[in-house]
């Protein structure tokens, strides 16, 4: 998009109608016209043209709000708002004709407005400028997009919270540096991602709120002489407000910047759990298989499952961080106000909406599909003296032992039953009490896994009675 | 920090007394010893040293809750308070010795914990692990260092606002592109700061409402059997609640990222100030002149100022942009629950956070101190016809002229003045008339550039008026 | 594309005659058959099609490999190539087909393939896999692009050396931190261009040099046991020598990384000269103008010359970095061999590559356009006793003064000629010898711009004859 | 560092003596002085005095070079040389006091040498800036390091190379996407890593090669009029020639950039390494373990060996990417020449190369140890129906069988085998044939994995025979 200020305050709608291109606009003085570099690099309309419904949205808004302060007639208004209706169903229609000449969705949607219904069209951009247009349109794009994550990264909620209500008593070992730790439930596990998705759509939600101001009416970066309202387009495009300051309104995209961000954190989040169905799908570990819908497999190795879609989540994380990346370098070191450098906002913010969109919609249908392998969860919890943890609080509980003795015993009682080849719950009682006499036979209550997990009941924790809780608050906080 | 899960349930103190070292508790099997290399790569006490006090504050209130649940004695309680008063108050003295040995922030409190008081050190870690209490530390600390952040940046607000109030009706060259667009005024380009800052203390004090959770005795990974009250130490530590689910809160870095990301964003802000300042104070514009405090120069040529400190403000935003990054790499597919990986996360936070500190006092001591140069700002509106867009939007209101007319008309005019080597309000009436005879002698009044200003009384404008009713409603927001 | 080790290494040239899909060569155990989601996600013919020139070369040099080692019959080969010169010729028509359903340009080109020639097809694939396939289709691809900008970066850095010729001897502030420090000419910075410019052409010959390796019969991941010749179709492709190990070469995208990396820099590069640009054409500098090609104008503000294209290529340097940036996070912590993620590597290269084509010739164009304002910039070496350096040298080299005495008279003087309002040169010798008795007028020589910068003859000085020097020098350098 | 072209030129040394702060001899117009803010961040001392001993050794190649070309007295040079010595025994015995009003090294360096020496000190800096001065330090330094660097990741080389040799026939399952594809020898998988490591000193040394021009007399950034040789002192300094341009050489960080992005493709190669001993050090896998030295463990779970070494070196990546990434942001748009911007490259490339210093220990150890469980290995070959592909392969190479047909019976023997539940080797030759009469006895010695191992004998292909030969290779090539 060109933006300058003076020429887009107040095109002519006539050039459209006789010129067919933008840059021709700029009058005689430009002989040499601009380069095909140069039309191919300026142009964004490859891009911007999806913000063609926005953009209608927008200057229907705008063209109410120029009627009812009096600036143009009721039936300018009128034309405007029919014509605008007819551009809308062109496009979702399929037959609009994208012009690269135009530049950009601004133009484009003006210039056959001007055919449409001739004059009238040019007072459309009474008052504003590109560059209040475009900020507002894109506020308004990203605003949607918001919305559709928000209830994408919900499904993705409910599918991890059916699962973990499922699985509120399924045993499987509790990992810390992927190494055995202590057992816990596969529902408490799933649980986990339930809360990360949850502070997700908070910052989504906060990012909503903080961008929920209108930039039109800002003009091309000082304001405007016209008696325009900017509380009642704010009204009508359901924005909280306008913008207090003209030239911050042209010139931010922190609420680009602030979706890519959340995102950024979200698609983390979900390269986690993608990270796990990888490993929790290799033929050592078996603890789930996803369903043949999101795997790939092969004519010859029929049992085969490649987790590729699971794989691919894990790795858009990095176009979405990149993404990211990219839009503070671009905005850094910028002065104000508008710069052409902007233009360069949309492409990431689509691709990082996309992403979301695909990445989401995986990740809800492998864990909605997901089967669990119990047998093979509850038989990782048999390695690694996983209960020993119980013992050693056993022994400080009941006998009243300082830590540290308790924390000798349980060692030697461990090393005990390595030497033996057998777990802990495997020892007798006499082979215990040669280690420490005072240990008594209830202390078999606490080595078996299903123990362990049940007694953890502090909030927030692994015990099947907790999660359960758990269960039903996130579905009061989240569905 | 090493993170075990078992280990850190339930540590012996006295191991702290007989050892001296973290590494040697883990016993007679570890026959090699962890090489210097390990030792090296390992420790985090060279940083997370920065944590002390939040680490005393969370064991006071660990130590409180357990005594009140009965889960240590009052007597134990008691010591474990009065001991820890003194170890804060010997780290403050800069009499405690940090030991490698000792890995981290918490082995090392408690090591001296236990020689300050005996046995009764080691129930202060019964029912928690390192895993939560890091957590729970570094929570409290990047919750200080938003509290801090937040006030430095109202500080350079106010700074801001004073200087907008001062300047609201100073006229200076308003930019698109760097061109010259139209004129406003310095006030209102402060102002438009005022409020990306303003968005960036929302984003910090929506992350600091996110974050306030307590993920205190969520222990190693799947929460305890011990009957402890997660609500009391939230309550006691300031926190809104407890964190929900056990394995997220020992796993989840969010409110460092989010803390980053903010960070980010605001630091994008203030590159670009700082870009602004480096313009600004150029021989060629010299809009404004920054105090020799902030400012470098040189014996020989006494008139220069490097604008070293802008500068620096500038290039800060690089290294806040790469921790982010560097933050997301790290959490990029690691799988749950806690995993030494999240070691890394300190040095970058707390170097952001430094930098911060920094570049806020510097921006703002700049702009508190910032002499304007009205002359040269108004001398830079005397270019590039910058009243252009008035005229035009004159020939709209006035003479009911169609768009397309009038933005010939003003074409032609511009035209005629460039020509002469003028400009617009030095041509005379009877040369515009030459263009369109209607043009009466009041189109005078809209081509002069105070007139320009004063007219774009739209919300949010440039004209003196909103600027100061702008500069009454950011005091009110934000002060 | 689906990587399975076993499928790819002897896929059924049939099974694309009866079924056209690639999903159902997967056979009758995917019942549910891939979800809508699941075809969108995992495709790669959206993009991979852009391989399709290096997938058809790379084919055609593995057939001929075959007949040769007696692999595969030589009628076969024949008509293998015949095949795949038809599918060529189709795709470049602009007549062929892409079919979702295939995934990628590996199936969609053997599909066509399998209908035109029949079971001779399903032969090609013999003793390969996609894995390789793959990798040695994008690392020709690469290396094409390689050779691409290396050209485009030729031509600027001809068209810098051009313009550097013409204004050898143009005198224009040397700014540090912005502020005016000693002349310069016009030539020499830019010939500061060609140097950063020719560091990236070196960068990127090595990223050549190291990528040309053929990763072609590593199959999929543990090479093969049909008798084939890895170096034959190396030097049918032009590679240097096979890869030494087949399961690095199907899961190493380092080429891809290292062309990104090579990209960012020179991005940074351009975004300096775009910012200098930039600030060359502001209202204040007036140092150059862009041609009308590549600057957007104003039909109102006929005078105005947005530098949009400057300010897309400085704002671009953010994709390209994030793009890099998007490589290494998906790459960070992959376990070997290949692993689905890595189809995220095409889309942010093919990304990087185009920018680079627009960003290159986008500023080729603006510098062989570009016109210098001579006397602005002259003017410009008019401010801030831009000679004093020379002063202080002249007192030390032809008084024989100390440094420390030098400096302080020249402090002095520029004092007085500051409180004077008046230039070093404007200075009377009786001024002068008020401060310093000894100064004569033989000081005036020095205190000229002119002489200042042609006193700088130190090798890859400013004077204009080293100017002249470095012109010749990087001619037979770098064209 | 203050960078002032001017009055780095010919800074006074008696300066030093009287004043002792570096802004003091901006001498009596910086009433105010600079805050504490300024101070704090503008001053560099406290990490560039990291470039002592390169400081040191470009001084003196500079005094050298001044006597030698007559610009200052031998007396002078053999002064400021013998002084020189002096300040580097002092801060190599840990006496010498870093003063931060000095700002940075230069300065600190400049001062202690003028209290040693008295007056010639000053006819040190004669000719140079300090523009020039820390871009050659930091050159020197830069390449210090990657020649450290250089020779761990070839202690790393010659690590895994003694691991594959004696693993070259150890069988484990090769996998692509983590899941069992085809089996391949430990060793084969260790050389991958080898390839990776050599390209990464490919980088390495190309950025040196690159890098290893003398900037050193480009003086502030014009060049000097003083009759310098800068061929004398890239000679002394083992640089390959000057720099030709010395706007260019002052300006210019690509050096550090090369460096970290050569850095971070080595991270991200050490991630996925760590992320496979993570991964085959899990109770499911247990294919390695780690050494004492390298793990942690737990004095309650004795068995448990936490791979926080690998974890941390995974992370570490995040580290490296980030500097990276903070260097291009701050060199993004800043316009020629010096920028006091730039005094942000050296904390984060120190940064990196500490980490490179970590990470390569580290994991050089942890291979130099690593104990392989070939059982385990051998164990996971056993899913997967692993050796499908060798019975596909068979299939056409022995009874001729076009790949469509051998790929379907393929597929119906391996559903043979899954029904059974046993292995393909397991089957009969009866039934086989009864999918496939014309199968012969002579196939099962194709469904061996050590008979499929052994054929892959194709260049850089897996069989044992061939991973000696690589061996051997690598030898050659890397040690």
């Amino acid at each position: 998009m060109a933006r300058d200020a003076a020429a887009d305050q107040a095109p002519a709608a006539g050039r459209v109608a006789t010129t067919n291109t933008a840059n021709e606009m700029w009058g005689g003085r430009f002989a040499a016209g601009p380069a095909a570099v140069m039309a191919k690099i300026n142009q964004s309309i490859s891009f911007d043209k999806r913000l063609y419904a926005q953009d209608i949205r927008a200057s229907q808004a705008h063209a109410a709000m120029l009627v009812a302060q009096g600036i143009i007639g009721a039936e300018d208004g009128a034309a405007i708002r029919r014509g605008l209706d007819q551009v809308l169903a062109e496009i979702e229609a399929g037959e609009f004709r994208f012009d690269e000449a135009l530049e950009d969705i601004h133009m484009n949607v003006e210039a056959r407005l001007a055919q449409l219904i001739g004059p009238s069209a040019g007072r459309l951009h009474t008052a504003r400028s590109r560059n209040d247009q475009v900020a507002t349109d894109f506020r308004l794009w990203v605003r949607d997009a918001i919305d559709r994550h928000s209830a994408q990264v919900q499904a993705l909620q409910a599918a991890l919270i059916d699962q973990a209500e499922r699985h509120a008593a399924t045993v499987m070992p509790g990992f810390t540096h992927l190494q055995v730790a202590q057992p816990v439930t596969f529902g408490h596990h799933l649980l986990a991602y339930v809360e990360m998705l949850g502070r997700d759509r908070g910052r989504l939600a906060d990012c909503r709120k903080r961008l929920n101001e209108n930039s039109l009416g800002s003009a091309a970066l000082a304001g405007t002489s016209f008696p325009i309202d900017r509380h009642a387009t704010a009204a009508t495009l359901g924005f909280d407000r306008p913008t207090a300051n003209s030239l911050d309104a042209v010139s931010d995209r922190d609420f680009a910047i602030e979706f890519m961000a959340a995102a950024s954190v979200l698609s983390m989040h979900l390269s986690r759990l993608a990270e796990e169905l990888v490993i929790w799908t290799t033929d050592a570990f078996k603890f789930v298989s996803l369903s043949d819908a999101f795997t790939t497999g092969s004519s010859i190795m029929p049992q085969k499952r490649n987790p590729d879609a699971a794989e691919l989540v894990r790795a858009k994380s990095g176009r979405v961080i990149g993404a990211l990346v990219g839009l503070l370098v671009m905005m850094k070191g910028l002065p104000l106000a508008y710069g052409k450098d902007m233009q360069e906002d949309k492409e990431p913010t689509f691709e990082v909406s996309d992403t979301l969109d695909l990445s989401l919609a995986a990740m809800t249908g492998m864990i909605a599909d997901l089967k669990v392998n119990e047998a093979a969860m509850r038989a990782g919890t048999a390695r690694g003296f996983i209960t020993a943890t119980d013992l050693a609080d056993w022994l400080v509980r009941r006998l009243g032992l300082p830590f540290r003795q308790a924390h000798h015993i349980t060692g030697s009682i461990v090393k005990l039953a390595e030497d033996r080849g057998c777990g802990l719950e495997d020892l007798s009682l006499a082979d215990m009490q040669t280690v420490e006499p005072a240990v008594t036979g209830e202390v078999f209550e606490v080595l078996s896994v299903d123990r362990a997990v049940e007694s953890r009941t502090s909030f927030g924790g692994t015990s099947p009675a907790q999660v359960r809780a758990q269960v039903a608050a996130a579905r009061e906080r989240f569905l």
